[in-house]
């Protein structure tokens, strides 16, 4: 999370200090577990039901939640939830040729969103600025004051050094490697600013807006030019030693098969990438195809591209089996542009998936394509800047009542 | 964890239930964390130094920790670790052919430790049996009274279901298949029973008695008949979503390979376990050998023990570089009978390692031989215990100062 600290005017021990961590940690639990009774919130929070009460009516009253009647083991209770454009977070996603923007609220509902083309190469001075331009469009439209924007997410393909955002080489923006994205946009839009790659926040974005949002374990596979693995293990995204966890564009599958621009053979890419079918098709095509392409013919059944489709997915459920062998997760959500295929594109993964996994774990491994399509990185992005909301001055000040 | 809860016999939100919640609170962090200040207590617990200094000085009457002066940040302060023989763990692995019994204290250090043979397809009750008898043996010889036990780990070779204890079809102790492990030992032994496979505790041993302490993404690899692999992930051990995970021995490396006893072809287990290198050494052998003639030999340079060990650690490289993309962790760790070969192991296996995962990966991860040989599996059903002991009852009724 990048600069703009508000350090706190309380002492440490005091009654406001306090009650400003006893609001935060309500909020927390409720951005992270979703709607809860004041019960549920006494026993995450550790605190007493009536501090949870006066906390809760607080909030309902700085217009942050509501509250529902609900039954909960059969009795009635109070249902809260976040609402209200008092907080609002926002996801942008950078790709080699369009920004796009979603602004969401505290409670997870979207309530602005566009995307915007850029030219190919573009510097990251030019996606900074037509992202910025188009986020306070969408504030503007949305109605909502600027300042209860609390915090963006930033999405970009390929490999971000996760000490510093910085853009490495190898990403798919040769002309922003080296910027450090949280600093770059922190400085034109006067918000913190959280970094991950694509698969990662295609992984947050299915727990937080998709369709198995009770998954503890989902794997997020990201089909494209390039392959890559977003992991949520125990319900967070997992970052390993070095922050590359989710690696799987470079499994090893034929140790003699085509050279990669990894310097290995027979890496996964070469064999399930969007690139690889798409020279696979080439010598039986008379124009220049694109990734579209292949999923019009695919859903047309034509039958070199249905081949294409088969060859790639079930080398691509081989891998997935290996991965869910080791990490044996409930889903696994395949992204990216070959989801729209669906069963086109599931039936050979899960093949693969069932040959080549232990038998209990293909049998069990969910395998399905994302309900969420190309709005995957920016709703992940925007729901990072969520989950790390009770870490942001802005959510800070406004719990702490100094907007009111 | 089995059975025998004792209720507690204070009211919820009564004084003394909070002091209890307290002393546990504190106990967590120093069986999880270590030796730690009474500042970092402070942090880690979120209480008060004021609490923090009565809980310790309390600990220390009762004889369940000491306090030892350190320096923090260039200041002087207290430092507190557990110890004493007043909570003691005990840890059981169960093998084909003996029982090892091992006692730590609180603190995890290690008082007592001794195995016994068994009959190959010993019955459960003949290696419950033996099981208790060397335990009582070996309290008695630490001389710590047997109320001191808070709780046995028993770890068996092979699947066991998660939900139940139970040891699943396909376990190398045939005899023992359907038998409820916490259920079982805990009549026998009076104890609360925790019971995991030997990959999962070998794991746990690393982080509690291994090199790596330190480490907070750790994969234990235990290569013997079979291959199998406990993953620590964020410093827990990661179960996924049936408990399979770190299944690693079906990974097919090679689909046209040696059918598998899975139904598979090539999986790693066909071409790196201890059995497939001892099959590829008959033809040229005299005599029957065994895994222990493959360390022997390999160490002393027998070349064609060397081939096979190359070809197996070359390709079990390559599986764990699929692994180390996949999860990212900071070291591998290699146990079981072949751990022994230390670099004559360790070479193949970091140059296929080297060969098959992405570069930064390849160069980071550090591939050790574990250090802790045949105790691996003991010494980790007793730190799963140390771990759970929060949770214990005995620990709860002696932090609860009822035995004072």
């Amino acid at each position: 999370m990048q600069a703009h600290a508000v350090t706190t005017p309380h002492a440490p021990g005091s009654q406001s200090a306090l009650r400003l961590r006893n609001r935060q940690a309500v909020v927390h639990a409720l951005l992270t577990g979703g709607p809860a009774t004041q019960a549920d919130l006494a026993r995450t929070t550790g605190l007493s039901n009536a501090t949870i009460s006066n906390i809760v009516k607080s909030l309902s009253q700085d217009g942050l939640a509501v509250t529902e009647p609900t039954t909960s083991s059969g009795r009635r209770a109070m249902s809260v939830r976040l609402q209200g454009t008092r907080a609002v977070a926002a996801g942008i996603d950078v790709g080699r040729r369009h920004v796009r923007v979603v602004l969401t609220t505290i409670g997870y509902e979207i309530i602005a969103e566009d995307s915007h083309s850029l030219p190919i190469g573009h510097s990251a001075d030019e996606g900074i600025e037509a992202a910025a331009r188009l986020l306070e469009r969408l504030v503007a439209e949305a109605g909502v004051p600027r300042t209860s924007v609390i915090g963006a997410g930033v999405g970009l393909p390929g490999p971000i050094d996760r000490r510093t955002g910085t853009v490495l080489d190898g990403a798919i923006l040769p002309a922003w490697v080296g910027t450090s994205v949280p600093d770059a946009f922190g400085e034109r839009l006067g918000l913190d600013v959280l970094v991950d790659n694509d698969a990662n926040l295609g992984a947050m974005a299915e727990i937080a807006w998709g369709e198995r949002k009770d998954a503890q374990d989902l794997i997020f596979v990201k089909v494209g030019t390039g392959i890559g693995a977003g992991l949520i293990i125990d319900g967070r995204l997992h970052y390993g030693a070095l922050g590359t966890a989710g690696e799987i564009g470079h499994t090893t599958v034929d140790p003699q098969g085509p050279f990669c621009r990894c310097g290995n053979r027979g890496c996964l890419e070469t064999l399930a990438s969007t690139s690889t079918m798409l020279a696979s098709l080439a010598p039986s095509s008379t124009s220049a195809l694109s990734t579209a392409d292949i999923v019009r013919n695919g859903l047309d059944g034509d039958s070199a591209t249905l081949r294409v489709i088969d060859d790639a997915g079930f080398v691509l459920g081989r891998v997935i089996a290996t991965l869910a062998n080791f990490v044996n997760p409930q889903v696994v959500v395949l992204g990216g542009p070959l989801a729209a295929l669906g069963d086109v594109l599931l039936e050979p993964v899960r093949r693969g998936l069932m040959r080549h996994a232990v038998p209990v774990v293909g049998e069990t491994t969910q395998v399905v394509t994302s309900s969420l399509g190309d709005r995957a990185e920016a709703l992940g992005a925007a729901s990072v800047v969520l989950r790390h909301a009770g870490l942001s001055p802005s959510l800070r000040s406004l719990l702490d009542g100094k907007h009111n």
